[in-house]
């Protein structure tokens, strides 16, 4: 088969294939079979339908564009550099997955701008472009007026079969269905390849069905590797479909021109090699150097830039008629976009003495929701069908978002918390200001690992509210009982782990969540109640651990505690001070925040010299050791809890104070 | 709506709701809702359906049932109880989610005989099941003659919305379609209601079109609330579709019975106090007392003992004849099932000089599955769609397990690494020998980690082979590069996480991991080559952690090094031998088992008197101060990492041998 010849179409599609092959081939490293097969695709969506402005990567309004199949990312970057962004020129892509470069090996928000999500775990990207709908759809409803769309983008995504074998995926995209995400289009690159060879060793379903079953409108292109104008044709038959989100099937080859490697798993991952890519250039009919893209390519794709700039001034015009009509809402909505807190936002966090009634710690962060919901109205979230254990409702609010009403900010995630947490990171990808928020139990963290190492990779703002935090919970068990959990999250980089003591400690890890918009934030609540601290404060939980209960003088002992144990260690203390011993009480509401204070502070609150250390926690020892190294003991947990009422686990692992007094006293003695 | 009267099926299956009634009343806790709708589906599948003998748990052809909605474990345990098992009595039941009880509040296989999974994370008894299928079809296949069938049963499931709107249901169900297990038969309780109350406000998706498009056949019985002879029936039509897993969607109301609460999410997870069971005896007619089961009830379940007992006669009969006319075949399913390794199954594990090139240890594991093959027949297992990269295949092996070759051990699980967790977890479940192994990289360890808890928690012996074990894989950047994974995992109980650090220590893991039928292991391997050291065995990775190389006397420098980093610490440490200081190597590729040594020898390797001691390892510091404490250092990594070819990553990021010595240096100095 020879290709066609060399229209302008052919040339800029082709200027994708060969990039991608010089590319890969000069970095001896990469995935050339995607972008050779969806050049087509991304030709037809940027060159014909996107609204983006190149010169702006960061314009409001654009149309966000989200390549799920992240390794094919020599796609993007080539579209990036074809239409004129600034972040990828030719020497970045020659520099293609270098140390330093803008091109790595997948698209990375923080490395290159206009990479909308972080993508190459499969099905992450599909599932945070649910989350760019949801939160357009949301702004939308909120700040548009019937003279006025000040909000209104579509969001355009390209997956691959790998995206539509995994489960986040399905989760999310059952929930787009329900939801009626219209402005969702997504382009399904059928190659019929995955690394293990042709995908009918494992994947033999009919997709399009099965979206259908979720409520999307779905349509096929048959010929992916040539019909540009068929897959324009279908984007805009997409488009016209307001009330669904919509799949298009293209069936494409993988490595389309590569007479050798194309259609096969082969060139999936590896470079083409030198021979091969003059092959696919004399396939392709291709007379150009390594990294020469025709002139004639240029001039056709930059078109953007234009088209961007024309797009961007309407908006801003557009937006300045908003401004003088509706002051209040465009300054509430130019706010957001500023990425600015409210004034006073934080003014209604609770604070308490210890003379008052001691609380769950969710049902203190369902009080400090409340609390924020009417002065922060760009808080949203939900829960993964847990609503009525994780406390996740804004007191005061009623309804949801749902497709007639996507101006509530409550989410019904469903019992899909892959997806609730690949969402929340769409949402935070938007960059309008939305401060997303979801719930669900602490072990079933488990679940969506994947997508909370994502928000801290990618630097996003994303608060867990993650409840039943021990085996406090109790009856449920030990499938439902955290015990590793902690720890696993704490070893995250860039992950704020929250375990507040009492309620000041709740409100001060709200207002530092809410604060850190680039950094995620995993609330650890419990199920039980505990009292209430006299020396703790929000201010407090600023510095990660303090001094709670002190001595006279240098300790002897210092107990480490956080969450419902913490007052074991007050209690523990008290009766040790009795007997006329020196010790401290450090609560340790966040390691990581401890992790940043001066070395100076470090050691005032735990002073080298004071060997005799106990940490008071009711989950694994694991990551203890930093504080009570070789010398202290700690009262944890080694192993799985067990189904009993939450108070005889708590006495049967040892959190009484008995116990914590007997191993302090072996310390001591 | 008035009951029937009472009928003995009506009796039957009232006495499933009452005992649910009963036992979360009298705990205080549970979840009655999914009892009361599904007893009609439970009566019809136990008393009608199920071949299973209730006075032998284990008898080994029996029918599978996993209640994969897990929090409506009291109709299993009713179920239990009714058919005469001797793991649930009345007192049991009397004892529901109670310390110590055999009726934990999730059904847990470690605690209840009859119980065939763990579940209550939803979506995970499901995607156990396409496992139990795979292993009956795999020894089928392998096992079966023309003129004797001695494996040959069905599994069962009952399921609820949340188990259809997790993923990891979603890509078991699509591999089980491909798979055409026709011997998988799902029950899917559609009551309408989730914890966040009726499905409408998240999941409103077609079900069944969804399971067509996997391509399972589909049937609905709209009246699952009564009409037991419909829902068997059904089941009797799903027998016989041999082509293809079905489901069964049966309409119900949660809380059947209860005249205020059924058909609300109030009774999903709540007691339904003394006040409304009273109120449903009158609705259901019911005149006992509580946990009092009419006669008639257990006369008609319990014939289940005489069915059963016949039932494994006939079977043994069966194995008799079988084992006299094909030994050979009998002796190695008997030995199977027996739980028995084959005699000599390790004799062909590579070891290794210092002479021999140093490989990457993924390529040591590929080495090592294939001399583990030809004498390990019972070893199965595959890869998430990295075959070619995880090396999982084992040599001289074609073909995989596909719907006509069934009798193939090679899983292509897809891009699909929760349910191929969840399935292999099925396959130890299905308690025949069998060893099942899967592979991905490392760092998705992320996505299936919730059924990665699980083989930690019910005690599988699941292999986990977890390639790219760090910044060392180089060009795919952050996303695709661990750094908290390992320690993620070494916080799990009863999880073994290995290292090695070379072939033998390669080697020795592969022959505790087969050894370990009770306890998952993690396999972290390397993507890159690393020397193979000179005193490095088989033996003593059973030690978990031993001294590598040492110096005379009492070192005053300690190493502790893993993969590929190990050699990191020889060199350093040659150097500073050379410069006349005693130093020691020790080699950790097992944390867990070196913490399971005697104290005497932990403090033979690790004295407590030499803390200046320093960790290399390229993953997160996180859970390394155990051995390192307050006055040690470590080399390691405490940041994300990044796209550039992995020798570069590895510089960059300190792990040079001159960044070991710097760091050795500033202790010993």
């Amino acid at each position: 088969m020879v290709a066609a010849p060399a229209s302008l179409d052919t040339l800029c599609i082709n200027s994708i294939r060969m990039l991608a092959v010089d590319a890969v081939n000069k970095s001896n490293s990469g995935h050339p079979g995607l972008p050779m097969g969806c050049a087509p695709m991304g030709y037809a969506l940027w060159d014909k339908v996107l609204r983006h402005n190149p010169k702006n990567p960061q314009w409001f309004n654009r149309d966000r564009f989200v390549l799920s199949a992240g390794h094919g990312c020599m796609l993007l970057y080539a579209l990036l550099h074809l239409t004129g962004y600034d972040s990828v020129t030719i020497e970045d892509i020659k520099q293609f997955r270098q140390w330093g470069a803008r091109t790595p090996g997948h698209p990375e928000t923080f490395e290159t701008p206009g990479v909308e999500v972080t993508a190459g775990p499969l099905g992450a990207g599909i599932s945070n472009a649910v989350g760019l709908a949801i939160a357009e759809a949301h702004l939308a409803a909120k700040f548009n007026k019937p003279d006025s769309k000040i909000v209104d983008h579509f969001t355009y995504v390209i997956m691959g079969d790998g995206c539509n074998q995994e489960g986040v995926s399905s989760e999310a995209c059952s929930l787009a269905g329900h939801l009626k995400l219209g402005k969702l289009i997504a382009l399904y690159d059928d190659n019929q390849i995955t690394i293990d060879g042709r995908t009918d060793v494992s994947f033999t379903e009919d997709v399009l069905k099965r979206y259908e079953a979720y409520g999307w409108h779905v349509q096929h292109v048959p010929n992916g590797n040539t019909d540009v104008s068929a897959i324009a044709t279908a984007l805009e038959t997409a488009k016209g479909v307001t009330d669904k989100p919509s799949i298009i099937k293209v069936s494409t080859t993988i490595g389309y021109g590569s007479p050798n490697k194309s259609d096969t798993a082969g060139i999936h991952g590896a470079p083409l090699g030198e021979e091969e890519a003059s092959l696919t250039r004399q396939q392709l009919e291709w007379s150009y150097e390594p990294f020469e893209v025709p002139e004639e390519a240029y001039n056709q794709y930059r078109k953007a830039i234009t088209r961007g700039n024309q797009l961007e001034t309407e908006w801003n015009q557009n937006l300045a008629n908003y401004r003088n009509k509706y002051p209040q809402e465009s300054a509430e909505f130019e706010r957001m976009l500023r990425g600015e807190l409210p004034n006073g936002w934080e003014k209604d966090l609770p604070t308490y003495t210890a003379a008052d009634k001691g609380l769950a710690t969710r049902k203190h962060s369902q009080i400090c929701l409340g609390a924020l919901g009417p002065n922060l109205p760009e808080l949203i979230g939900g829960s993964a069908d847990l609503t009525h254990s994780n406390y996740t409702d804004i007191k005061g609010e009623t309804g949801s978002f749902q497709p007639a009403t996507p101006e509530k900010r409550y989410l019904h995630f469903g019992v899909r918390e892959h997806a609730m947490a690949a969402i929340l990171n769409g949402i935070a990808y938007h960059n309008s200001g939305l401060i997303p928020y979801g719930g669900t139990f602490l072990v079933f963290a488990d679940y969506m690992r994947g997508s909370m190492r994502l928000s801290a990779l990618s630097e996003l703002g994303v608060i867990y509210v993650l409840t039943h935090d021990s085996i406090g919970v109790g009856e449920d068990g030990p499938t439902h009982q955290p015990i590793e959990t902690i720890p696993s999250l704490r070893a995250m980089p860039n992950m704020l782990v929250f375990r507040p003591g009492d309620g000041n400690e709740t409100s001060g890890a709200y207002k530092i969540a809410i604060q850190n918009r680039k950094r995620p934030s995993s609330l650890c609540l419990s199920r039980q109640g505990m009292v209430n601290q006299p020396n703790s404060s929000i201010e407090k939980v600023a510095l990660g651990g303090y001094v709670l209960e002190d001595c006279e003088g240098t300790p002897e002992l210092i107990f480490i505690g956080t969450g419902s144990e913490l007052d074991l260690c007050v209690q523990a203390a008290k009766q040790l001070s009795n007997e006329g011993r020196k010790v401290r009480v450090v609560s340790m509401p966040c390691v990581e925040l401890f992790e940043e204070q001066s070395d100076a502070y470090k050691q005032e609150v735990l002073p080298t010299s004071v060997r005799k250390r106990i940490v008071v926690e009711a989950a694994e020892t694991f990551g203890w050791h930093k504080y009570i190294g070789l010398d202290g003991t700690s009262v944890t947990m080694s192993r799985f809890g067990a189904s009993a009422p939450g108070g005889t686990c708590m006495e049967k692992f040892g959190f009484t104070v008995e116990n914590v007094l007997s191993k302090a006293n072996d310390l001591l003695n």
